[in-house]
């Protein structure tokens, strides 16, 4: 038995999410699908994170284990082309440690999300940004971000699903940055709450627009309470960008 | 009756094109049938520059004559309103003057073309990008593309269609440039032949694997002849970016 660390870019707008749903077409059904079609073994695929439906990502990291012999390149090929024409493509698939875990052995997951600060509808980025026709102010919303940054109790800022068993989380980074029309958003912690980032994004929209002072933000993160939240931002807009791994910080450094 | 210079962002992947066709749906056709669904007038709309089948643009500048009395903004926001669903949106519309012409009057254009250099497959980016395997050296093609700037005889650069009265163009820039796994060339000339900039580009990508040497570019030119051209790049990767005039570079001056 080999396990095989995949990294997976993918177009979340056809799909109930990465998680495997009873109701729908989900990334890791995808995947899991095209294990079998390649090998006949039927595998349960592990993700550094579980997006929502809708949301996309640049560089997932994931685990599989299978058992029949097989060349790391031959089954990122091989899952390529049998995961045709769906949106999700195999970018890399390398052999690790039998105990490496894309979701426990994760140190750090980083996302990025993309809004088009603009009145007309989007034709060339449509479900992969959130419109916002109101002008925003960047450099506003970057400040407040600030207030979000460090240990807290993000309360305020996660879903009534959120399974996580505490809420204080560690955000090591929240950056907003303008592009001509576009605005990034980053986001980096070793780990979110469910709804974190679109929450937090929602709320930085409406500092943004003038809607909300920092104030208002200091408060609904402080009250703690799910009540407080401006909104989420959309689907649309969200990007899983990045999962790091200790080896990987060796690897990077023995150069 | 009023002109209207309107600047219109499209996905090209679902239209035959541009202009007008008998037989399939185009970029004109969607933006007259939007004029007429609120004017009910018949229009002409004139583009400064028509993009083929599957060519995208980032601001594509065209000209409409209107009778019925409406503002520049009622009729970007009605017009985007009539092309839902469609991938086509109005960025901008300003009344101009009557001699004003998106075509005649526009004197550069400049054009972005994308390559994506990966093995894998295109998930978020498919029908947006051109996907080259082999390893490009950006920095050969940039070298290259050296060659091609300046004026000179672009017939092996031409489509057997072009239908422009010379071959001789100036080219004013042709850079190539690489950010991560994407390489970006862009192209700027007061006009281009038919198929110019996915020829160009489809050369470069020959240097760029090492398949041309700088030298073989140079015979191309020089050949003026169709049957030396590399071949032509796909029309994926293709923006129409930017539409030049004179009053803009004169606004832009006052400042």
């Amino acid at each position: 038995m080999t396990r095989f660390r995949l990294t997976v870019e993918y177009d979340g707008s056809p799909f109930m999410g990465w998680q495997r749903q009873p109701h729908g077409p989900s990334v890791q059904q995808a995947i899991e699908e095209a294990v079998h079609a390649i090998t006949r073994e039927t595998v349960t695929l592990h993700g550094a994170g579980r997006t929502d439906a809708g949301v996309h990502a640049l560089a997932m990291a994931a685990h599989v284990d299978i058992e029949k012999p097989i060349s790391a390149f031959r089954l990122a090929d091989g899952l390529n082309a049998k995961l045709r024409p769906l949106p999700v493509a195999i970018l890399a698939a390398q052999e690790v440690a039998g105990d490496w875990h894309a979701r426990f052995s994760c140190v750090g997951r980083r996302y990025i999300y993309r809004i088009e600060n603009r009145r007309a509808p989007l034709a060339l980025h449509a479900k992969r940004a959130w419109r916002v026709p109101l002008v925003l102010h960047a450099d506003a919303m970057d400040r407040a971000a600030r207030i979000l940054v460090g240990r807290h109790d993000f309360t305020t800022f996660r879903s009534a699903h959120c399974q996580a068993e505490s809420p204080v989380k560690t955000l090591d980074l929240l950056r907003v940055r303008r592009f001509g029309t576009s605005i990034e958003i980053e986001a980096a912690a070793r780990s979110f709450l469910h709804h974190q980032v679109r929450s937090m994004v929602g709320c930085l929209e409406l500092v943004g627009c003038g809607k909300w002072t920092e104030r208002d933000l200091k408060d609904a993160l402080r009250a703690r309470d799910r009540a407080a939240l401006g909104f989420n931002a959309p689907p649309d807009g969200l990007y899983f960008a990045e999962a790091v791994y200790e080896e990987d910080r060796r690897n990077a450094n023995s150069f």
